[in-house]
């Protein structure tokens, strides 16, 4: 194959280069650069109502895992395949103290201690000699979060005050749903081309104004004047809308790493501090979801957040419908299970999503170079951290 | 593993060698030689009726893009993902002038010149430098035709004799359903699997005629005297059939590079030259559709074709009528995905495959050499292509 | 990557080593140790009922293949894909004295030897130079045996005592629906998973007993003493259990070489030697079936052997119930489609598991050394093979 001058000038198809992919930045493997990297933070695998009796599935980084919470409280994360031969947790049972496999019925703690081995003699003195795979898990804002990554290198899990600091009448409530995400529970692609996008608000007027008619607020629906900058955790969008009254209205969402959408409401309800926080959990490289914690002073208030697109939820549309209403789903799914970086053409307007790039390859170099990566803390007594994020109203 | 020589002597399946495919001769991605050398031809992606303001996805030679048409008139085969940030160009909008892309609003043109960035300072001052990948189309017997390969050697469309001069009650229709592929209108083989069948004559009082009752005419039923010769695009096959009444059934066949079946009607309506000329698109290495032009006298006269299998269409059938009346597309499917070339045996009667792999092969070599594969012109006054298939009644 | 001792301490799944599969004692295909081992046995590879004058696709470690019967009552069992162009023979026609393939009317008999070429001059001169793969069978217990091995190898087809001396008016039956697989008739793990189930007694009160309910009788219910011993064939294992009335109830089970389930009724509706075989064929490396044959008093007996869970048959429960009464279905593929021998810790109760592995090793080794593994006679007067399986009562 030998491409001439001639097609790259005329920018056919024919001339493109070879596909490639950052795979350094979408992968999230155990092992792998990014796959490391988010292992030194916490993430929410779960809302604190999956952790039951029965024991659940959850897919987190690329790992199969099961959760459970045990008759005294304690909530186990434990690896789906037993340590004896194998075998699923999933068909396991929950006990007083723990969970039962099966088929040998092995008993492990949330901690992964085998406490009995019923078909061992005498109950399985070794017993103590193995142990079922784990993770820490902590309950929080209505989510349980891990902690994956190597155990000396474990943060403490953050408070918000976004989330702690509230109104008389104002609770936190806990959402599974993906909201924030334009389609389903599950999204079939990477986590990172959501993740760029809450860096992303010049596609707001476009995507979910011009074109699919005004999917939030009018307020978003003109162009801004933005200015992006680094913050300790991320990177902050600082968006500026000159109202008709001569007021402007000053727009700031925050991308804080591991996955943090830190987004104000876009339908604008108020002019206040952001509400809510929405983890982009990476469920493996081509599928993610969102959990979102956030202030209601209604219980389903946060999922009476999600979008509607012609009057109707995503998954009542048809496909005609799809095309004519895109919405974040179909841009970001729109760009493969896992995007190829090697087409892309930056403009002035990507600053976001190249510092947040940036920002992220800086990380890789940091743990490269054994050092932490930016927002850990391993300190207990730190403060909730504080957002900027909101949508405010100022005079001109 | 050790196979002996009583092994290879009785033939069982364990003698059986590693099975091959000669990819070099099927796989259709850019890059392989076959795949450079179907891109050296024009290939019909659609019906001219599918190019609308409704962005349509196009798969062909294993690409992604989008059909579309824009208010001038203009058809546009856009690369799917778009060049700024890789989303699907499957849910723009088409505008007078172009498509925009869902996301930013990028605005192409149907060559994909890009005429707005929406969120970019001034409109995108930049603009010109980027290019979204496309590829140069016309449209011609109600089919839109591409070309995917390098702008140097892109021939002239070729028009054809047989859909150019007819009757005055005549005219031309175009048919995507793969009229001749005995199935769907996507077919989950191998296009070469297909193409081979057009040289192939002898299946016909077989596969067509005892084994699954005679499917097209009773004239088609016997067993031919058959002649292979190369053309000057491709394979000749003349098969004679002395007829009862001292008359010979006289029918030319033709298969052109790069895909074309130039087959008369096998239900034998009339004695004539050919009235229709089929592309055997490969939409990737594992799939094919065939595209049909034809001179008829009435609408709907190409659909009406389509073969039945005891009196059902293809996908009325059970699984036992598919097992008991198998037709074209049994047989190639069967084959499977990709065929095992290493597990072939060839006869007297495989002449036409043999020729038609020889005539790939050179092709190959041309084009390695550096020289023009058969059949393609660069002549934009050359005279429509002249075929001589046709089915014929002679005198003995 | 860099694991620290302190992560293998708390033994966390981040501490996991990287996964790995004994794929020479799981991997079947044509040309792997394993695949080399089980070719040097007999396998079932349909009931007797399944060879008919209609083709039947048949898939036996990793090979596709088509069954036949013709009119001389000769089973046939070829290569799937035909010699010719490869078009598969399920689609052929069975004759009197063969198969005929659709597209080109090639005419196999049940050992391959062509016997027609239609579309050849002549009718093919040079036919008896080509030979459709082929592999022989025997049909015995209402069961087709198929040897795809090498043939100066090809063992004797084994015959069984306990098929063979029976009471007046008991006869033998065949089953296909993998009683015993604890699901459906096709199971989607690797044989190997559900064959070390057979020399694993002691999962039986434990999935079968107070996980599930007893799924069995109530003697299985509990914990038995178990000793095993290598046989002549494979691994016996003799569990031994008090019984309330003083007396002793004593099974023994049998696995053997290749497959072989030797696994007298779990129901203990008579204290009696085994009343029937099952082999485990693998089907390919992630599935498997199990046929059975036995000696039954009524038509159906083996068929309502299959194991209800909940009162419900394996396909009828819901996911809950599946999840609240898990079998061996459940165990197994809840192991995974191949499972990850490097996770595995063994306690005293797997010595069985530990025994067959180490005797399927020790098989490859004889192989590899040019010897024959265990249990293959060529001895074609060898007395029925005798099997010490059985549920037995005994005064203490």
């Amino acid at each position: 194959m030998n491409i001439a001058q001639r097609d790259r000038d005329l920018g056919t198809a024919y001339a493109l280069r070879e596909p490639a992919t950052r795979t350094e930045l979408t992968s999230v493997a155990r092992g792998t650069p990014m796959g490391e990297l988010m292992r030194r933070y916490w993430h929410p695998v779960g809302l604190a109502t999956d952790a039951t009796d029965i024991p659940r599935k959850v897919r987190a980084l690329g790992e199969d895992l099961i959760l459970f919470r045990d008759r005294h409280d304690r909530i186990g994360l434990l690896h789906a395949r037993c340590c004896h031969r194998g075998t699923t947790l999933y068909y396991g049972k929950v006990e007083e103290d723990g969970i039962r496999c099966c088929y040998h019925g092995w008993k492990f703690d949330t901690e992964g201690n085998c406490l009995e081995q019923p078909c061992e003699p005498d109950g399985g003195v070794f017993k103590a000699k193995v142990r079922q795979p784990w993770y820490p898990v902590e309950e929080r804002y209505g989510l349980i979060f891990a902690y994956m990554g190597p155990v000396d290198k474990k943060p403490v899990l953050p408070g918000y005050d976004c989330l702690e600091t509230m109104d008389e009448d104002e609770f936190v409530e806990a959402d599974d749903s993906s909201i924030g995400g334009g389609g389903p529970a599950v999204i079939p692609c990477n986590w990172l081309q959501h993740f760029e996008n809450v860096v992303d608000p010049y596609h707001v007027p476009v995507l979910h104004g011009s074109f699919s008619g005004p999917q939030f607020s009018n307020m978003m629906a003109s162009m801004p004047e933005v200015k992006f900058e680094m913050s300790p955790r991320g990177v902050t969008v600082r968006s500026i809308r000159h109202q008709d009254d001569g007021k402007i209205f000053y727009r700031v969402t925050e991308a804080a790493l591991p996955t943090l959408r830190v987004v104000p409401n876009p339908r604008v309800a108020q002019f206040a501090r952001v509400e809510s926080i929405g983890w982009t959990l990476p469920i493996d490289d081509t599928s993610f979801r969102i959990y979102v914690a956030g202030r209601v002073r209604n219980a389903g208030d946060i999922g009476r957040m999600r979008s509607k697109f012609n009057g109707k939820f995503w998954w009542d549309m048809t496909e005609a419908e799809h095309q004519q209403f895109p919405g974040d789903y179909e841009a970001q799914v729109g760009q493969g299970a896992v995007t190829i970086h090697s087409e892309e053409h930056f403009g002035q307007s990507d600053r976001g999503i190249v510092m947040i790039r940036r920002l992220l390859k800086e990380q890789l170099e940091a743990l490269a170079a054994g050092r932490d990566p930016i927002g850990v803390s391993f300190d207990p007594k730190a403060p909730p951290v504080q957002f900027e994020a909101g949508n405010f109203i100022r005079e001109a």
